[in-house]
């Protein structure tokens, strides 16, 4: 059969290959053309296309040949992780963390300003104006120098990045975070749900990074969801999913408040870890409600993982055994379960891979 | 750029491109090239080779041209759907249902067998021996012209086509389906749970053709759930998506215990249509309990639609209402409601999909 290939074709096809030799040369050392080829499945040609595309856009370089060698060494190439900067911002009740990463997520510069839950939206907006600014200035860039920014809060988010239901911040319905933040750092910004993007820091630098089905559990005061399917985040067709927590009997409502009792008396994990049987006990009560929403969730998809992140994950030791325990009950199918390694960062940094989304090789070029 | 394609790129391409020509051809009236061009983003020469090779595999029919028009007419192309016939089996607890469909689920044969849910293994597989062999001969087919056979039954079925766990059939637990039918019919066949396949049939000939996300509800004696997230059937990792109706909290194992007194006293659902107090208090009840597993489903994944079929769909009439109400209550956004209108034809109906996913173009070549 002749191929006939015209432009349309051509950018489908450059852009599914340009999205697996990047996926390859991010995750191994770096790679001959011949290795890249043979990691990909296309031929020596299309590779050296591609990787040639990807030199121009500087997303790849090569490498320098190793000293001592006999005959002249095959080039190899690497991603080049350090060719831009992302910003990612968390906005939160207790916090607002903005990250500088390079394009492999790796934290470059980050400033946190403290809030609480009851400031209002002006107050928390220029919370987010003084850490962008902050990290910004530390990292010696302006906005117009960033691949891109993301930015990430509790509540619903709609397409525009407008926040369309928060019910943990006053005054945070209807704010427009995109537009606020484009005005201060330009090009585009995108917004999502702070579960969501804590999903997708999990899959790009964190335990998830091989799984294509994961759930993800923010465990703390308060207790949400973030969902990948088939590799991808999974929004839902009104950018609401993962919100089994409205459901009364998913139990995540009333988990919290077993422990809220500790809030003033210490630790209840600490407490916990060194004995006290009231502390043990509440934690029971704890788990026994966290998991009916996370069986309604495993019950749902059937994903190869869960994922605990949030607040209480750096205190998993005493719960994961126990909460395991109760899965077993009620799932047909325990997935595995694993302990999020990205501690307070996980939602800026899924922010900044919001932004990373947004600047594609193609999307670049365009 | 120079493009070079080699034979692993192009059968990418190829897959890609001819999903979106028969995609256009089955949904559509016949087309030129031209029209296929722009409908699914080629080149008109690349539309060209797609419908040259779907002709040569038979997928693809040219239309005779209109007469009386002036000059030559284009040439259009249509989907040939009665290129193949296609096998697909419902395996239930009441009945065997052997369907023999053209490529584009229209019925051409169908043959039932009754059974009960008592039965045991030998005797069930006894039926659908008996179903397909019918089914056969009245479409005067053998096993060795059929494009593909599929089975659906009710339970967990693993990637092998072996019943993993079936709770509502005696002995059914480790029969190995595939294996069984293909001592029958030859070639490859597909097995997968009821509900699952009854989604698919839903987005192939019913009322969800056009949703990317959509949760089915098997609404019946026995509640299930399938999944379609993204445009694919959502298995899961260990084949056992959707169901949420093994956590007592989701309300599935009692909801159809509420209409259990009138199996002897009658049809609950004409009872509360003309007015019945008690059938009405029966049915609000139902509705409770099952709209507390659709409300897990549809806040895990905000779908675009929820469709509701099985054996209750056809009374649907009583109690969609009550049960968007309930639902309302639950949900942040309450998708679409639809009733099936597969009636008891969608799961063997899923099953012939599935049969048909078998047989790509591509795979027809190889």
């Amino acid at each position: 059969m002749t191929a006939h290939v015209n432009g349309g074709d051509l950018s489908r096809l450059r852009q599914l290959n340009a999205d697996s030799v990047i996926r390859v040369l991010r995750d191994e050392r770096p790679q001959t053309l011949t290795e890249l080829s043979r990691r990909v499945g296309l031929s020596r040609a299309s590779t050296e296309d591609v990787v040639q595309e990807l030199l121009e856009v500087g997303w790849v370089a090569e490498v320098e040949p190793a000293a001592g060698g006999v005959g002249r060494p095959a080039r190899r190439y690497k991603f080049r992780a350090d060719a831009g900067h992302l910003l990612g911002v968390d906005v939160g009740g207790h916090k607002v963390l903005a990250l500088i990463t390079d394009l492999d997520g790796t934290v470059r510069h980050s400033r946190q300003v403290a809030v609480t839950p009851e400031l209002g939206r002006s107050e928390r907006l220029a919370a987010v104006d003084r850490a962008v600014a902050g990290v910004l200035r530390a990292a010696g860039l302006t906005g117009d120098r960033l691949w891109g920014a993301g930015v990430a809060t509790t509540g619903l988010v709609d397409g525009t990045g407008r926040v369309m239901l928060s019910e943990a911040l006053p005054e945070w319905t209807g704010v427009d975070l995109a537009g606020h933040l484009r005005e201060r750092v330009g090009g585009a910004v995108r917004v999502e749900n702070d579960c969501k993007v804590a999903a997708l820091a999990e899959t790009w630098r964190g335990v998830a990074r091989h799984a294509t089905d994961m759930v993800f559990i923010l465990a703390g005061w308060r207790t949400g969801a973030g969902l990948i399917i088939g590799g991808r985040l999974h929004r839902g067709f009104g950018n609401a999913a993962g919100e089994i927590g409205a459901l009364p009997g998913a139990g995540w409502q009333r988990a919290p408040g077993h422990l809220r009792a500790w809030l003033s008396d210490g630790d209840v994990f600490a407490a916990s870890r060194a004995g006290d049987k009231a502390a043990t006990a509440a934690l029971r009560r704890y788990v026994k409600d966290l998991a009916q929403g996370i069986a309604a969730l495993v019950l749902t998809l059937d994903p190869e993982l869960v994922v605990i992140g949030g607040g209480f994950s750096r205190s998993a030791d005493v719960f994961l055994e126990p909460l395991r325990a109760e899965l077993d009950r009620w799932c047909l199918r325990t997935p595995e379960l694993r302990v999020s390694a990205l501690a307070d960062e996980g939602v800026a940094l899924g922010a900044a891979k919001l932004a990373l989304d947004l600047s594609s090789p193609q999307r670049l070029r365009a």
